[in-house]
């Protein structure tokens, strides 16, 4: 009876309805499983730990993995253009070329800060891509970036204090803002990102009333879900604006690497060296998401105050060696494949809106990289209430109401993340379309 | 000058003495990294937050990665004994069967639970070597014990719980309690580990004063760092004292596959499917630190609370690719010849501790697999007041005292865990007899 419990608990929690909630954004969706499966167990769970939970933890649903036939609604690039032969030739490589060496990396737990060579690495690449120079051991790195925004936000956050974000902002980060007691407010935007003189009258405003703002939370360049990017000038008066109320920038620079047009910005972190700004980045969309390798980068103390909060020690090496044996050889021609793909991919989906929500009074961003178009349907138009009918039907998105930042459902009902970088040019063109049909059967245009 | 403030901090917090203290076990120590090491930046560093660190952020200095010369310091295997080339031969025979498979492991955020193949054959190996059955939805991979056991730790401690461990347990599972609020109380224990009258009565004792313990945390099989395993018997004693005061127990079980001698003991799991036990495991020890994959199995709502303190997704699929490929096919070779090697480098450690230790009153246990023997010198003599010095002349180890469960400083200053698995057998015998002379010079023997 109690497994029938459990059992009834589980599935129940894992409804489909359920899977579009802010604490299991779509994003994390993985094809290969389904939970729960069918399994044999000798488990009875005859025992109650009722009153044994903690009070902060929360029974919350795993996600079930499921995918939409066209799915818009991941936050990935597609399986087919990763370098996977790439990376496993350089740990080969790296292991015949001196197996000690690699031995040495994995015989031992990871350091605190991660594989010393990646880290090596990685300095070098900011330096070249970022402009900006730290040493290795001002970089850690993490179990992707989702480890290294979770372990800043703990060590900057106390519950109840306010944390500035875009107003729309990846689902990841504001979920892991909230568990550690955040109360985030949402800054205005418009194509070219968060705008300075807003940001600068809220920050005002707030510190007035009472609640200034620990820090800034941002994702500056083709930005999730939005797809901006925030100008040089305007990072500039940003971080005026930052110094002027003594507010630290979370800087999340995860897709700088997937830009197919235009000019690159300079990093927050490029600009200021006062350590005004923390830099946090990924390898995951650059080369696969299942590598789990994130970094940050802080002044001294934040970093070991952050890095304190670790459970466990550094990340994996075997990934570590062969995403530094890969990268140091095939980085430029890696982007300069991979990219051109992406675009491509963009276009198809860009025309395909055009083509069919254009004549409905829809917009959408243009994105310069990344993986993202935002949609904004007319005013009044609900596409958060049937986005699971939608899903059923065969193309998944994920609903703007997700990334509100500030999760009073004020906003976002009318818009949605349309992930361009997974499915295929055809996909996109096929998917966008059925997406318009879907919509105008749902009543929404 | 800030940052010649931050520099200094730095190396302070890092001082060679503070390497041995609770929060920083020489098992993290990483023979790959020292930091700070020279490095430029143009970090000027002159942003302060000091107004800004969270409460429970706490500066922690980093391990400096020091190793001695005969270094019975660390917690892991020998880097030569590690099937490297067969793990990666493993990667590639996955990629050349069927890249489509690998490619979409690599290509997604890994699940909450972590690669599915990884764990349909964790939970095979827990059948045919633990002798309990749960399906792979009952498994979830972590990044190494370490977050296994803090995910599980935060699920059900609020701060100011009362929590039983060995009266000698290893040290990053007390920081974690700890750092969780915990107030651990250490348990009784001879040499077949944890006596269950005594624990009947602690409990009982603690119960009646209002401070009725929430769980017992414990390592039954070649216990770190007391080398000790509980008997069948006893773990059927210890599971009716769990049940007769509703009780869990977090069994850790990561040094399982290390046994060369003697009988493996059923899991506290295998004794028990109420779910009263939770279990956690690691490939750390068997195959390699550095590919950090632990796993735990527990009942489906408290692995649910447990899971939704992840920071970021699952663990790596790339090691969990070639963990699965290779243990599939290699798991008893590889045991077969890498455990002889641990009961041959044990026996020399042993041999030469009754030859420079026996004649002046010291014991040690003699474990039958694991890691690590536990020398205890005759009482009054403190080795642990001495542990640097002795470092610095050549011989490394971690003094009793780092691992008193309650801190509380009383006892294991006449106590040490040397690690009998990292070094040769040659340097085993060595070093032991330099660890004699040493602690002779230094008035200890």
């Amino acid at each position: 009876m109690a497994q029938g419990i459990s059992a009834n608990r589980c599935f129940k929690a894992l409804r489909f309805g359920e899977t579009g909630s802010k604490l299991h954004p779509p994003d994390l969706y993985d094809m290969n499983a389904a939970w729960p499966r069918l399994g044999s167990s000798n488990m009875v769970d005859t025992f109650s730990y009722d009153a044994l939970y903690s009070e902060k933890s929360v029974d919350t649903p795993l996600n079930p993995g499921l995918h939409a036939k066209y799915d818009f609604a991941v936050a990935y690039p597609a399986p087919e253009t990763l370098p996977l032969d790439g990376l496993i030739q350089s740990l080969q490589t790296a292991v015949d070329s001196d197996s000690t060496k690699v031995l040495a990396e994995l015989a031992y737990y990871p350091h605190q800060l991660g594989a010393l060579e990646l880290r090596e690495y990685t300095a070098e690449k900011l330096r070249t891509d970022r402009g900006f120079t730290v040493s290795p051991e001002e970089i850690a790195l993490t179990n992707g970036s989702g480890e290294a925004l979770g372990l800043v936000i703990q060590a900057l956050t106390n519950p109840g204090d306010v944390v500035l974000a875009e107003e729309f902002v990846y689902m990841g980060t504001t979920a892991q803002l909230r568990r550690f007691g955040a109360d985030i407010r949402g800054v205005a935007m418009d194509e070219g990102g968060i705008i300075p003189d807003a940001l600068d009258e809220q920050i005002t405003a707030l510190t007035a009333a009472g609640e200034k703002p620990k820090y800034l939370y941002t994702i500056p360049e083709h930005q999730n879900p939005m797809g901006s990017t925030i100008s040089a000038e305007r990072r500039k008066a940003i971080l005026d604006i930052a110094h002027k109320h003594g507010m630290p920038i979370l800087e999340d620079d995860c897709y700088v690497d997937l830009r197919y047009k235009g000019e690159v910005q300079p990093a927050f972190r490029a600009l200021d060296d006062s350590g005004i700004v923390v830099y946090v980045a990924s390898y995951s969309k650059l080369l696969a998401p299942g590598l789990r390798l994130g970094y940050f980068t802080a002044s001294p103390e934040l970093m070991r105050r952050a890095l304190s909060f670790k459970l466990g020690s550094g990340p994996n090496q075997f990934a570590a060696v062969a995403i530094e044996g890969y990268l140091k050889n095939n980085l430029d021609a890696h982007r300069d494949n991979f990219n051109p793909m992406l675009e491509a991919k963009c276009n198809a989906m860009v025309a395909a809106l055009e083509e069919h929500f254009g004549p409905a009074g829809a917009t959408w961003s243009v994105p310069e990289g990344g993986c993202y178009v935002w949609l904004t349907m007319p005013e009044g138009s609900d596409i958060a209430s049937i986005r699971d009918k939608v899903f059923e039907q065969g193309v998944g998105y994920v609903a703007g109401t997700n990334f509100e930042a500030d999760a009073s459902g004020r906003i976002g009902h009318n818009n949605a993340r349309l992930c361009f970088a997974f499915e295929s040019v055809e996909k996109n063109t096929e998917g966008i379309a059925l997406l318009a049909q879907l919509f105008k059967q749902h009543g929404a245009m």
